[in-house]
């Protein structure tokens, strides 16, 4: 657990950690009222500072929105991104980047709404930025499950919307996990075998040269 | 297409949709600015009516919220009733309770948004009053699911939290659906596929006694 040391040399009104106070306070007021309910004022004071001290770190509240959704978005692809780069193939890569995915938002649902929630309030250009890393995002889901389709261990009629689906299964847990007594290894673990069935390709179909399909697969044909 | 008509013996400056459009109004306006940023005077003006007006019909902005919620819980509490009771066995039902609960958040995007994300502003009585209506919900798809299982038609270690991943997938296509150029009956017929595939239970094996069972079988036995 790390030790927080103050900086014995900073001024006495804006701690070391100041920024790190400002940028946890904006996230529950965030949460809390919305960010148009929010002035900057609520979140200098719950951070335990003046007004004016908040606009040394910060010229705007939107500022502080626009550190929140790039760190929130940062992480969810760099995590992505890990799952992809560890290797060992499409089904191991999905269910490790579903697990994360799933306990990251199980364990910040509080940024994990705000981050998901309050985009609209951006300023444009920060909504361009924060809208390239979503389709990142997309994008490297849809690729990971395009990927295991054309290896045949996946099956799905459209990656892209499955992709969405496999997202939208992570985020919503952030808006519901808090009223569960669930622990988010138990969501993840399950989740990643939602997931899996989801995407998985269907069992070869038996050797019809020495024994007659199911019932089910025939009417099905 | 229903027609209009005005009221003539209704008062000038309170229409007979007077309700109505107070409704939208605040739909509107929590959805745009969150509900603590917005005041009566917001939702009266879009209603185009005077604050004076919106208190003839309700007393406080929170009891606009709290129809709001109430309307979109009991819809779509009675959506997935009118799917369970419409029969056919576990497998038809969920197909049903899957394609309308995703096309009716596809189609209400707005409104979705309002009644799952500002049920904090609630009183806590009128919390209290849609925390039930979300558990009968939610007690619904896993008894529906529970019932599959029993029948063999469906498999899942823990019916309630895959009940909990089934509404958030369609809750949640409410956050992102305005952003695609997808139809709603093209998001709903995909989802249905994905949730059956979820929960179906495993093919039968294949009959030992005259074939073995496919290389796959026999790793994962």
């Amino acid at each position: 657990m790390a030790v927080m040391v103050a900086d014995v040399n900073a001024p006495p009104d804006v701690p070391p950690d100041a920024r790190a106070r400002l940028y946890a306070a904006a996230v529950q007021a965030f949460a809390a009222q919305g960010f148009h309910a929010t002035t900057t004022r609520d979140i200098a004071g719950a951070a335990g500072m003046s007004p004016a001290a908040l606009y040394v770190h910060h010229r705007s509240k939107e500022e502080l929105l626009h550190l929140i959704a790039l760190g929130g978005h940062r992480r969810t692809l760099a995590l992505c991104q890990e799952a992809v780069g560890a290797g060992g193939g499409p089904v191991r890569a999905l269910d490790r980047l579903v697990g994360d995915f799933v306990r990251h938002h199980a364990d910040n649902p509080t940024t994990a709404r705000v981050v998901n929630y309050e985009l609209a309030a951006l300023t444009p250009q920060h909504r361009v930025e924060i809208e390239a890393l979503r389709s990142a995002i997309q994008t490297l889901v849809r690729d990971l499950i395009g990927d295991g389709v054309e290896a045949g261990v996946f099956a799905t009629p459209d990656p892209m919307m499955t992709a969405a689906a496999v997202l939208s299964l992570g985020i919503d847990v952030a808006r519901w996990y808090d009223e569960t007594g669930w622990s988010a290894d138990a969501v993840a673990e399950h989740y990643v075998g939602l997931v899996g069935r989801m995407v998985a390709a269907p069992a070869p179909a038996p050797d019809l040269t020495t024994a007659p399909p199911p019932a089910e697969e025939r009417d099905r044909a």
